[in-house]
Parts: C-alpha cells; structure tokens; sequence
C-alpha cells in the first residue's frame, strides 16, 4: 500500500504537545495549565446546557458568546470569531492568507507549534532570532518580518514570559500580510490589554488578536479560544471555519467563564503572587530566571543540565517542561532551559523541595 | 485597508448551512437532526464530567473513546482518529492528501461542503453526474474518479437518502488516491456496516470511513465524529489534527453515547418507522419520493414548486431544506427538491397535515 499523503505531511514530524500523565498524584507543570478550577458558574453553565437541545446544532454564530466577549474587549461583536482552542485560531489564519511557499514569521525561541502550522500549509519559516535578553532590534525584525505573509507575536511569550510594547510589536508588521498576536497569556501581564492593539491606527488594522479561555479562566479542559480583529478580517476567516467548530457546551461554558471576570482575577492575583516567590527563590539554587508575565517561569541552571533536572524531578512526579531551541543562541547554539508553570503554593513549595534536593545532589 | 485573504478565499461564498431559528414552536426538519434526546447516560456523562478537572487539557488520544469505537467497528484502537464533528474530520483528510489544484471528485447531488472544503484548499472539483435513479455506470464513475486525489461518497447519499454497495464504491477508487465513505448516516441503514469495507482488499486500504455522533445518537450539539482507517492513514492525519481537537466533556459524551447502543437503536427503530409513514403518504400528495436509508426523505412534487411549498410551511412554522442543485438534471438543468428530515410522529403529522393545505391550496 502506498498512501498518497502529501510531501509536506509525509516529511514533517507532528507537533509534540506536553505529557498528559493520565494517573494521580502528579505535581504537573508542564503545560501551563491553571491549577485553580473554573467558576463554578461555569460548571453550572456545562450542566444546564447538558439538560438542553443537546441533538439539535449548536447556534453557529455564537452570538451570546460574542457579545460578552466584544464587550470585554470594547468592540462590537461582528470583531470577534471564535473557535475550538486557540490552536484551530491559529490553523484558521495561516489557511485564510497563506498560500504554499508563502512565509511566516516569528520571535525564536516561541510556540513552535508555528512551523507545524507552516509545514501542514506547506510554507516557508523564517525565525527572528532573538537576543540575550530575548528582544530584536528593529532593523533586524524588519528585515525578517516585512516580507512575510504572517507573522506570529506570541506576547507574553512564550518560554520566555517576557511581552512586547504596542511600539515593538508595529516592528513586526509585514508590508502586506498580517500581524498575528498570540495572547495565550495576555490576562496574567502587569497590565492586560483589552483591545488596545486593535484600535491602534499604526497597524493599519492587519492585525488579529487571540486569546484563549485555557489559560486565565483554568478551562483547558475544553477547547475554547477567539480572534479579534476587523470585522473585514473576520468574516473572511468565517469562510474558512467549519460552522459548527464551537460546540453547545463549550461555548456555554466560555460565556459564564468571561461573565465571571471576579473569579478569573482573584485567581490571577493569586497566580502573579507565586509566580513572584518562584522569580525570588529560584535564583538561590543557581537558576537565571526571566521576568515573567505569564503564568509560568523561564529557568536557566548555571550547570546547563536541564535534561538530567527534568528528569529527577520527574521521578519525583513533579513534571515541568524541559525545552531545546537549536539554533537560538547567539553562536547558533542549542537554547535549552525549563518552563515552570506557577501551580499553587503547595505544588511550588514541593517544587522547590524537590529542586533543593536535586540541585544539591546533581548539579 | 487591503486585507491579504488567498485569492481563493477572496473569490469563495462561504458554505452555508441550514437555518438555525433560535426562537421556540418550530418543527425543525431542515438539518437531519435526530428528534430524540440523547441517552440519559450521555446527559449523566457530560455532568460528571464537569464536576471534574476543566482546567487541565484533554487526554489528546482519546484512549478510552477510541477503544470503545474500536470495538464496535471491530478494529484496533489505532484505526480511530476523533475529530471536532464529522465536517472536521473532511477537513483534516483535505488538508493530509490534497496539493492546490489537485481533484476532488464527489456524486452529484450530495454534499456541496466538499466543494467548499476544495475551494478552501485550492483544488479542482469534479462532479460525479448521478442518473434519474441517483446511480452512476462504472464507466462513468472510473472516468472521473480515477485521477482524483480524494473522492468523496456520502453513504447513504444527502439529499437523496439512496445507498451505494461496496462494488459500486469499488467504481469510485481512484487510481492514486483515496475513497473516503462518509457514513453520517449509516446507522439508518437497512444494514449498518460495522467495518466491512475496511477490510474489503479491493480497496487497497486506501479507503477512510468517517462517521458521526450527530445523527444517530442525537448529538449534534456536542461536535464529535471520528475517522476510521489504517492505522497508517491515521497516523499520517494525526500530524494535521489540532492536538486537543476534542474536548474533555464531549469526549466523554461520545464515549458514553456509544457504549448506550440500545438507546441509539431504539430511537434508530421509530426512525425507520416515521419513515415509512412520510414515504407512504407523501407520494397521494404529489410528491416521488426516493426510497431512503437515512433520516430524511427526498421528495419531488410534480408542480416543481418546491421554494413555495418551502415558503409557506415556514410561514407556519415549519422548516424543511429546499435545495437547488445547478446542472445536476439529465439536459443541465437545475435540480431541485425538498429533503424533509425525520422528526417525530407528531411532527411529521403536523407537516403532512401543514403540506395538504399548502398543496392543496398552492399548488
């Protein structure tokens, strides 16, 4: 049997998300999971519209979810299109504006997830390479970035957990393709933005904002994430969506999750208190850590021994991500490093146990 | 502002699907939904389900729902690959095999979302001309589907509710590319198929059947459908699937709907029976109607007055698909028709009882 797979699927790897250990008692920060629960406004949304139609479709339009989410953004809700995770947001852009052998940009190191998306379309990649202190500069990002179709910001990034200015991020805008910023992680920055960007008459208005509901309102469980742009913008990824990509459930649940802003910001509150004793306590036991906005820590062990640190701690069933970037570092070389999620002070507490340990033993 | 859309995007209508009327008091037989609810174990599943961990992500392998449709397809679990509602999963096997300006081909009429997905990819479409009879010759069929890269086959076929044996499918494999048998409506069958073309060596395993959890088990709502192929196609598709392209409740309503088969057969059984009755009384009323193995009647009236008929069963609340297919007729014309789900008794009394005054008065 020969199955005619095309060139570019047959050659590409697949993505490699996170483990997902399916048993308990596992300390698991790995993928930048909220460890608080949803409102439970929202399990009462799921069980609600579990007692509903569940046989007929759901409302394509989403039209209650959209209007909680453009007002939350100050836009009227023909700006928002959403969509089942963030990831298929994703997948919807590079197929409304990339044609094979177009290229798409991006900060490296970031979500990888990117080239995947690039090689399913069967596109070019140009990475933007950045510095020490993960910036670039100007002229550099321009070179990279003003011929490409797309360019993906993730902002806060990610592993790094820095963000952008609105000034920085208008270096990436291509001549004549489109911006794409990625805030998985916008809620947890010192000052979220809420459709700013968007309003922002230096982009020209080629640019989309995502945002996901598993991050910030603890709901990766269920595939919930949206773009907002133009509403020029989204109607033409209308076209490339399936109709029906938001199930009954979901987007049941993401409406409660965004009508309960309280519950989302005391959890963050909370997330940014950890974050800080994990900036602050890390560093003793030999780790450069970056700032994070974000709701997890970029570490870098002055030993350089990631591998055999992630895998001590994951015999201790504490998993965090261990992550290898070829070609990141200044000289070409491999960037490695660990992304820390912040879980709650007792998973961090046994973290950083289990870390004295390993560093003092290992290391 | 120049929005940088594909040309091919640009240049698309969206696919349109059947109206949704969010207000209450319409019978609803215009999108084949199943009438009845879903099985009180899937309702208790979904709430379950919620009481549990939403904020982590979901098992992106689907273990347990892909052993449990392994077993009812009689395959191994690797043969299955769940996927967002069936429509997702045409996508992904769009985006695994087809270059731009590759061929689909499909029966026509059936359904013209795989025109849609073809424009969206870039590709060529060739329409399979059925006869009076909705049936092709093999030469016919051989001529156009050779060369394609995918052809698709709704089975039982939509609009016209007829099914295809596994030699006539045989006529459709193209000589390098692959069958896929779209079985959203196979367990209306007079004989389901459980897996027999998949083992059928005629097909050189270049054969995937999809299916859906929409019809049959009552679950439009919650977006699930799965593929069922070699686990060598699987695996190649896997790569172009988002990693959670299924979420964690309607995973575990899928899984919960599938191991409750009595309820799904029960409500499969009045089907049938509210069925017969349409294809009984329909005809005295002027219409032909198709002998049908799914869950809608496709029915001609003799007037061709199918947009009035339409129009004034809404104006009394009563919604049935009419559909127009251009040059699908023997000399080019448009064919068109109503295609009439099958709601409950009391809902098709209301229709019949609806349809003899809009005949009788109208027509």
């Amino acid at each position: 049997m020969n199955i005619p797979f095309r060139k570019s699927i047959k050659l590409m790897d697949g993505y490699v998300s996170g483990e997902q250990p399916q048993g308990d008692g596992w300390v698991k920060l790995n993928t930048n999971e909220n460890p608080y629960p949803p409102s439970p406004k929202v399990v009462a949304a799921i069980k609600n519209a579990a007692n509903g139609r569940l046989n007929v479709y759901p409302d394509a339009s989403a039209t209650q979810f959209r209007n909680v989410a453009g007002e939350l953004f100050g836009v009227s809700p023909d700006w928002i299109l959403p969509a089942n995770g963030s990831d298929e947001n994703l997948t919807i852009i590079i197929r409304s504006f990339c044609n094979p052998h177009d290229t798409i940009a991006y900060p490296y190191p970031s979500y990888v997830l990117y080239e995947s998306l690039a090689r399913i379309q069967n596109c070019q990649v140009q990475r933007l390479r950045l510095n020490k202190s993960y910036q670039w500069d100007a002229e550099g990002a321009g070179n990279v970035c003003r011929p490409a179709r797309i360019v993906f910001a993730p902002n806060p990034n990610s592993p790094t957990g820095n963000r952008w200015t609105a000034a920085q991020l208008h270096q990436l805008l291509p001549n004549n393709g489109m911006l794409v910023v990625d805030e998985a992680y916008g809620d947890f920055a010192a000052e979220p933005h809420r459709g700013e960007l968007l309003k922002d008459k230096r982009f020209d208005r080629r640019i989309i904002v995502t945002r996901t509901l598993s991050k910030s309102y603890s709901l990766a469980g269920i595939r919930f994430g949206f773009s907002i742009a133009d509403p020029e913008i989204t109607s033409g990824m209308q076209k490339v969506r399936d109709s029906y990509n938001c199930d009954t459930i979901a987007t049941a649940a993401a409406t409660a999750a965004l009508q309960d802003q309280d519950w989302m910001l005391r959890n963050r509150e909370q997330i940014i208190c950890t974050r800080n004793r994990m900036l602050t306590e890390l560093p003793p036991l030999g780790f450069s850590v970056c700032p994070s906005q974000a709701n997890f820590v970029w570490a870098i062990h002055e030993t350089g021994r990631h591998q055999q640190i992630f895998e001590l701690l994951k015999r201790r069933r504490i998993l965090v991500r261990f992550m290898q970037f070829p070609n990141a570092g200044v000289n070409n070389e491999t960037l490695d490093g660990l992304r820390i999620t912040v879980g709650t002070d007792d998973e961090v507490e046994k973290l950083l146990n289990a870390m004295r340990q390993v560093v003092a033993a290992e290391c």
